[in-house]
């Protein structure tokens, strides 16, 4: 079947190219008569307008491109399903990047996220969201932040959870101070002095966030924090295992209770403490961060910070459509409070 | 900045337009100096050819479409990633539609598949993935089959774990009836006798064959299979809470083992078990299917069928790519075998 071309439809109607493209994109008046003229061979052919045609006119693909880290850690597909929600409203379809972190040389992953924003920027997307990698370093490299922020330049980009020095980026974040201090003084409150906190990576500025909401908590409630009680390692189900088990080594001095980075470290956690004839929350109280579906699967159900992954998402993707069709007003900062999600896995300290 | 095109390279190497074409797409020898004298230029202005012109020329876009029904159920995700591992060393990038089903009405759903496949040939994907959805439909409607079908005649077209009549489609799928067989065998062998299976939908086939494979095994060893003791109901932890609290009701005649149809269910079955004052597996097995990473993080750790994700994944790009680039050999029918993972939620029944 030969396809019916904007060209065909234009030569039949008696009219110009760019007066069908007119009526297709609404982006000029026409004359009703003409209009309907048109709006018959269309109908009439079934036409469907060449999508990469039309957007080399519109200059719009009504795709965003999203770049994240690792689609089997629990956290990003659910910040995907509020960025989805959202965007669909407004008729955008995603073009998702994953940059595979989990089982890959750290470098390498920076080094695809750059091949994909520049496949982003090839394939002319709408615009571009970040989450993870390098826009969560503590410290990122010039040279890796002068890229994003010349992207930054050229197509409308969200950071999610995460920044980069030198420029302003529109950013929708979490306050992971508040979240690490606020699980904290959960536990304080439940009555532990003898508090760890285990998991992430300290060249991570969301492990610095929580980590400096837990030392606020600690010391605002004049409770001493035990340096070789802080251990960074990972996000991971079997790294949360590995730091607990450290932990409980310590045969001289436990904790009882621990802050654990994330959501998977903190099942790994309850894991080993458990393997070790530990009741939780009765011998040791464990907590999350993330506030990720799996946490209320787990026995006992994890008591964690809900990060909002899915309002995360929404936020983004409203933002992000601001910027796309530059409707004035888009926050170039929009920060949600993290919630305290208190579930089995915590209770007082024994007596 | 105004930015060079392809004709601008074309004029001032003095060649055609085609020219510089081939030396950017490698599709026909150039005179060496030619082409030098055409690469240098394009360093020289550090000429980004636009994808989207590029694919009009050449009708390859490097993108494969993936429609998949929900990215927070676990099982997607890792079959993704494998997907992607593959899919990446041949260079193609993704463009993920998720038609979002786990809370949604279910024509909703396949309305949304419409769409998307729309979408899709819109974008002049260069192939589509389908996984979940209607594929999934034990008798799925000549309408919605014969969509997929006039798509599978316009571009390489692949279903994951699925089918749908009226037409040869490539496919990838995992065994599912030797899973819910094996699995059950386990139990079995392990001496049980009263075994239930809960979980999933009548209506869709990866449910008919799992539970088509539990009768067989139950059979071949001269076992009674109970009616009341089979429960379909979903594939989410809340509703293997609720499938396996139903079962525990019926005080008169309890099972000791349950198989369910997938892993999310297990986890519901564990958790509703243990609230019960039941102890897994001393007072009842509990087996899954899926093999997601999440049924090694519950307590006890979940005995299940892997459907092998990642390999699954893997598999689709392959023939994704042999079909794409014209490779003959291509298997119609791809058909990989589950394995099954022994861990903590089998033991032998109380004596």
């Amino acid at each position: 079947m030969k396809s019916v071309t904007v060209y065909d439809i234009a030569k039949e109607a008696n009219v110009s190219v760019a007066t069908v493209s007119r009526v297709l994109n609404n982006t000029a008046p026409v004359k009703a008569s003409t209009r309907e003229r048109i709006q018959s061979l269309i109908n009439k052919y079934q036409f469907q307008p060449n999508a990469l045609a039309r957007s080399l006119i519109k200059k719009e693909t009504g795709m965003i491109g999203i770049i994240l880290p690792d689609i089997t850690n629990p956290f990003f597909p659910e910040v995907l399903a509020g960025l989805e929600q959202e965007a669909r409203k407004q008729g955008y379809t995603f073009f998702l990047c994953d940059t595979g972190s989990s089982n890959m040389d750290i470098k390498e992953q920076y080094k695809r996220e750059s091949q994909y924003l520049n496949i982003l920027m090839e394939k002319q997307v709408d615009g571009i969201i970040m989450l993870g990698g390098r826009i969560d370093l503590y410290k990122c490299t010039k040279e890796m932040a002068k890229e994003v922020a010349a992207i930054n330049k050229r197509v409308p980009l969200v950071l999610i959870n995460g920044n980069l020095p030198g420029a302003e980026f529109h950013r929708v974040v979490i306050d992971e101070v508040a979240g690490g201090r606020m699980v904290t003084e959960h536990l304080i409150g439940l009555g532990h002095r003898d508090i760890a906190f285990i998991g992430g990576y300290p060249q991570m500025s969301n492990t610095v966030a929580r980590l400096q909401g837990f030392r606020t908590a600690m010391e605002e409630a004049g409770l001493p924090v035990r340096e070789d009680w802080i251990d960074h390692g990972g996000f991971s189900v079997q790294r949360g295992k590995n730091m607990m088990g450290r932990l409980l080594d310590m045969k001289e001095a436990r904790p009882t209770a621990v802050v654990c980075a994330n959501d998977l470290v903190g099942i790994g956690a309850i894991k080993a403490a458990v393997k070790a004839g530990l009741q939780v929350p009765g011998d040791i109280s464990i907590t999350g961060v993330d506030g990720v579906p799996l946490a209320a699967s787990v026995i006992p159900e994890l008591t964690t910070m809900s990060l909002r992954c899915l309002e995360l998402g929404r936020s983004a993707a409203s933002v992000m459509h601001q910027l796309i069709s530059k409707s004035p007003g888009a926050n170039v900062l929009t920060t949600l409070m993290p919630e305290l999600v208190i579930r089995e896995s915590t209770a007082p300290p024994r007596a």
